[in-house]
């Protein structure tokens, strides 16, 4: 039965897109500007003590569903405690963001509702479209007159427009003020995925959605991660009151997962406590990561210009980037390399972070190896 | 654009099907018979343990997806060693288990194959089944006759015979080796969802496919979580190596999701090591669901005849389930309350799990709880 798997491998091998698992040690000597630690609270010694109080406290899991025995005081406390520095009447926290897009979509979306999502869209927003059982139109890259223009040919009564607010890939930003007012002008709602935005965007690092002066309206749902700058694990969606009522009694991924673990719950308690204490990390986040941008096209690299903490360089193809990668890791410096599917237009890229806490050195330093290794 | 949400919470209100989420203090006085913690291992000492060391020494999150940054050495000391106690070749750990069944589905069916699916399976199955793409049968509950019926009618090259091993609300088995047998005479595989059987079924709690003796078969894929018998969170996929190797290139819900939390992963490997010591506890849990169910039986009541650790007792509708709990609840005692879309007939239930570590006394105390209550 799972003979047709060789033949699968073989094609991949051949295209250079077969992926292996690295396992890290836990003092890894290279220079990690391959994470998604933004904002260099993984390891925060206020952090990691916070993930291991909930764990003695609580116990290692949160022991069923939210909805029967897998909500702590501590899971409130948190979804209270993020609603209010994003900017939201109300949150819901879930064990993954990939869960946390499900949600949203399914439980928003239906038969009857047009779904227009950005063209490079999540992995996890694409899947949540399809789940969701209506018509899904793919609109043009952050082009709200595409957007428009799908709203405007729809029949549904009901539509919901959908997109990433940072792109994972480059770290360019979504035009969200034009969505909304196109949203808006046809009836439908805005659905961001913060991921990348949470921590970095926004006064304090309160989100691509305060930042836009769009967070807590009516017609605004955002989710995003507690991976990330909060360092912790899960997933949060923030909005109205009613969306979230509705979620809590309707999405599958909600009502049939267990809770996030009590330690994870700790970790975005104590990040997020320690970035309202310190609000100056998210600017520093993206400072690292105009210098680091600057640096390479400087130098004449096809590097993005990030509205967030990532920048991307493209590679030739994806054994160059695969190649390009280890040799940056020869050399004392992890990148991400990103090869389709995981990137939006079948360009392989390096991805680096830009830690809110990497020094000018280090920064230096990272640029120097990409462009040696070139 | 929400205002329909008005309108979908009335009608919710009005079948007695809205949820609210109840937060549980770190010290419930109440006794649990609701989560799914079926060895009470959740908080065991050296579960807590290793979860707060593994945050302290990994940090409060993984930091990237497993394909770049998120795969320690933790994680994969705990996928060789979920591999050798069940039986497989190679395993490979999820952030949920919703999302491993969502990988294992979504990578290995397609729009060529049929997945032939039992008519009780858990959301997640369901889910998957709609992302594959593919024709999906709903078969017989708990009927290899009705799954080969399936499959002799299909006309696609390839099949999937998916089944729960332990149906999650009333505790019964599915017949593996009766839809293994199925499966090879038509050519099809057999995927068993052992979230509610690992660390009760089979020697030393090694799980449903041990119990049947297909664990390790090259056709066969099982998956579970980590958050039940296991005391944390996350989820897992066994099988042969090569399924493993093409999730890892494949899988949507492992490439594009975080991977799991450090605090997690430490729990797990925790737990799994005691119950590698302690093998009498997946036996304690299976003794103690029997006696549990017999009491109830033996009183009068419509409970169920359990297969694994979960014995559930059928109410007359959604608001005498809802009352029947809220009842148990005031005299001490926490039992699950079941309502659409949670039970796969429409007939609410309270669902009791019978821990490992439950007392005689706690049994019938629980017992006379729930009849008393009626």
């Amino acid at each position: 039965m799972f003979d047709w798997l060789d033949g699968a491998a073989a094609v991949r091998d051949a295209a250079g897109l077969t992926r292996r698992l690295r396992s890290r040690p836990a003092d890894d000597p290279v220079l990690d500007l391959a994470s998604n630690d933004y904002l260099g609270l993984t390891r925060h010694p206020a952090v990691t003590a916070a993930a291991a109080e909930a764990a003695l406290r609580w116990g290692g899991g949160a022991t069923g569903s939210r909805l029967v025995t897998g909500t702590t005081e501590q899971h409130t406390a948190l979804e209270r405690e993020l609603a209010e520095f994003c900017g939201y009447q109300a949150a819901l926290v879930f064990s993954s963001g990939y869960t946390a897009n499900l949600a949203v979509l399914t439980a928003l979306a239906g038969p009857d509702t047009l779904i227009v999502s950005d063209a490079h869209n999540h992995a996890s927003l694409i899947d949540g479209c399809r789940l969701a059982r209506g018509r899904v139109a793919r609109a043009a890259h952050c082009d709200p007159a595409s957007v428009r223009a799908a709203l405007a040919a729809r029949a549904e009564p009901r539509a919901l427009v959908v997109t990433d607010s940072v792109f994972s890939v480059d770290g360019n930003a979504a035009p969200l003020a034009g969505h909304l007012a196109a949203a808006r002008a046809h009836g439908a709602a805005l659905v961001i995925d913060d991921a990348h935005g949470l921590g970095v965007l926004g006064p304090g690092g309160a989100g691509a959605g305060a930042a836009a002066g769009i967070a807590g309206q009516p017609d605004v749902v955002a989710t995003a991660t507690l991976s990330k700058s909060l360092g912790s694990q899960g997933g949060v969606v923030l909005g109205p009151e009613r969306v979230i009522r509705h979620l809590v009694s309707a999405a599958r991924t909600f009502i049939f997962d267990t809770g996030l673990a009590p330690a994870a719950v700790g970790a975005a308690l104590g990040a997020l406590r320690l970035l309202r204490a310190e609000p100056g990390r998210a600017a520093d986040a993206l400072r690292v990561a105009r210098e680091l941008a600057d640096r390479l096209t400087d130098a004449g690299l096809d590097a993005s210009a990030p509205d967030g903490a990532v920048v991307s360089v493209r590679a030739d193809d994806p054994e160059h980037a695969v190649r390009w990668a280890a040799a940056c890791r020869g050399e004392g410096l992890a990148v991400g390399c990103f090869r389709p599917p995981s990137v939006p237009d079948g360009v392989p890229r390096l991805r680096l972070t830009a830690r809110a806490d990497l020094t000018a050195e280090q920064v230096a330093f990272a640029a120097g190896v990409v462009l040696k290794t070139r």
